[in-house]
């Protein structure tokens, strides 16, 4: 143990966002490694995961989970490797994945960590397309929209971490997939790369004139992670009997009105919409998650990360993934 | 046959709204009594149902039925009794519920007619009650709200044909009911003699705070006839998992955008929401019309009526119904 960091970084939550995100909301700071009790595990970690939920925990206001607490580590997913443990299940030199937010390393009773196979699977992945992005469009596509071959599925966000698995898990499926995304450059990835029968441009100002030439026969079921518009546009072509899974409002982030105009074709269409937060489903996650490596492991999804290097480039990564900036999973890579 | 009428009234679409509803949009025409062909029935009409889906099926644009053609007899639900049958399951002098329409007589084949048993239930009530209104709270309380006892639900429209009974199940289910309706006198109805525990007069100009008031512990349940302003004040009072049966949105028969403007709390709340019309849930009406008849019959369900007297009143109640107007299920008595 003498080869031991003392000290590491961690970003904490300085200050709650009025409006936008913004640079001083966070805090880079040092702190001292601490003593290992019994039972406990220390961590280094290789990847940090960023998601749009941690926008709504940074937020006092209400939402689907307790606030950040002001001056601690900012919460988020990570993957690492154990540097030294007193649990008898972990070893040293496993990998792990955890919940050890934004710093360099910590420490865990280890309830909450997992040991991750990297033979087939490399260890970011876990973060995305085999952890809890991946999960929510699997629980998403297969517990709400229920969609089946031939039906037509709009999946916004198209090529993030969550709506590019719900695109390629439809097209598994038969379904017709039309994504939404900002820009030519994803619109082509989710095309080409993704396999997705066609892809709409919100930022080209089209949008319900586009999606509805993309969905000439209507749509069956929406997945729905930016509200606002997206939504909006999607609901004007719904069948009766669609169903909307409703994973994120990442339009609304920074506090904007997103009524949703369209409410009456909830009535008309008789829609079923549902929100869901995947972390309350856990228990089809081992399902989910053996589906999801096979799939990877096989080629059948392809995924794709944005790679910001360095703890102190958390920020503006996490800043830039608010505004649609990132391209595929928005990863931190800290080692 | 030879007191038999030789002709009789109906009222048609004479123009389709533009905006509200206008006397000019129907017209009052004299025709002759047909000629029964083999299997038919002649019906006398005793009651005309007037309704809010028609306002939907008098424009042309898209809804969940077909629209009502113009120069045809307005849609509606009737009740009356047979004077001449050429159909060997109906004699003259029975009592018959059908679908004849804004109008003093019609023809039936018998497919969609059926007998009516009076000598426990008035005939009025088999439009209301005991009939489609009924079906809807039955079906939206039972399928779709699931609320158990001690669970708080919010009703829109609580005096109303749907809401008063959706608010009386729930409370013989042992729920905590509150209901919104217009006007003190509404309020008081709700409370005092349809037994709910409290009714917020959303015209009182105070409809997000009183409804908070009264709803001290969160609403689990929402079963909504109004839609806009109404809709989002029970939203705000949302738990999670909460669950809308969306029945109606009569705040905005007239074309009014009508937004839902707490969208946020669908995913903070993991809200269920699903718009129903209760015509594609026949397989539930032996079994729930049985249900309310026995409720009724046994005074455990009350309900009121705002009785127009004459087909020439149709027009006139009907837009009365649509601004709130009606005190109960709006009919016109015919004979």
């Amino acid at each position: 143990m003498t080869d031991m960091p003392k000290t590491y970084r961690r970003i904490v939550l300085a200050a709650r966002p009025r409006g936008p995100v913004a640079a001083d909301n966070f805090r880079l700071e040092t702190v001292d490694v601490p003593e290992l009790a019994d039972g406990e595990v220390l961590i280094r970690n290789h990847y940090l995961s960023l998601d749009p939920y941690m926008r709504g925990r940074m937020s006092a206001a209400k939402s689907y989970a307790t606030s950040q607490v002001l001056d601690e580590t900012m919460i988020g997913g990570t993957v690492g490797q154990v540097l030294a443990s007193r649990n008898d299940y972990y070893k040293a030199g496993d990998a792990v994945g955890g919940m050890l937010g934004w710093a360099e390393m910590g420490v865990s009773d280890g309830v909450l960590l997992r040991k991750l196979d990297t033979t087939r699977i490399p260890l970011s992945a876990y973060l995305g397309v085999v952890g809890m992005p991946g999960m929510a469009a699997w629980y998403g596509f297969n517990h709400i929209l229920e969609a089946g071959a031939g039906d037509t599925v709009v999946v916004s966000a198209a090529s993030g971490a969550v709506g590019s698995v719900v695109g390629q898990l439809a097209r598994l499926r038969g379904c017709h997939v039309v994504g939404i995304a900002g820009g030519p450059e994803k619109c082509a990835y989710v095309v080409k790369q993704l396999g997705f029968d066609a892809c709409v441009d919100y930022k080209a100002g089209n949008l319900d004139a586009e999606l509805a030439a993309a969905t000439p026969d209507g749509v069956d079921a929406i997945f729905e992670n930016v509200g606002g518009a997206c939504l909006d546009a999607a609901l004007a072509r719904t069948h009766p009997f669609a169903r909307v899974a409703l994973c994120g409002l990442i339009a609304g982030f920074n506090g904007q009105e997103m009524p949703i105009k369209n409410s009456r074709l909830l009535l008309i269409n008789r829609l079923m919409l549902r929100g869901f937060i995947v972390t309350e489903h856990m228990e089809f996650w081992q399902q989910g998650l053996q589906e999801l490596a096979v799939l990877v492991a096989n080629h059948q999804i392809k995924y794709r990360e944005s790679v910001a290097e360095g703890l102190a480039a958390a920020p503006q990564a996490f800043m830039g993934l608010l505004q649609g900036q990132n391209f595929g999973k928005q990863l931190v890579k800290l080692i």
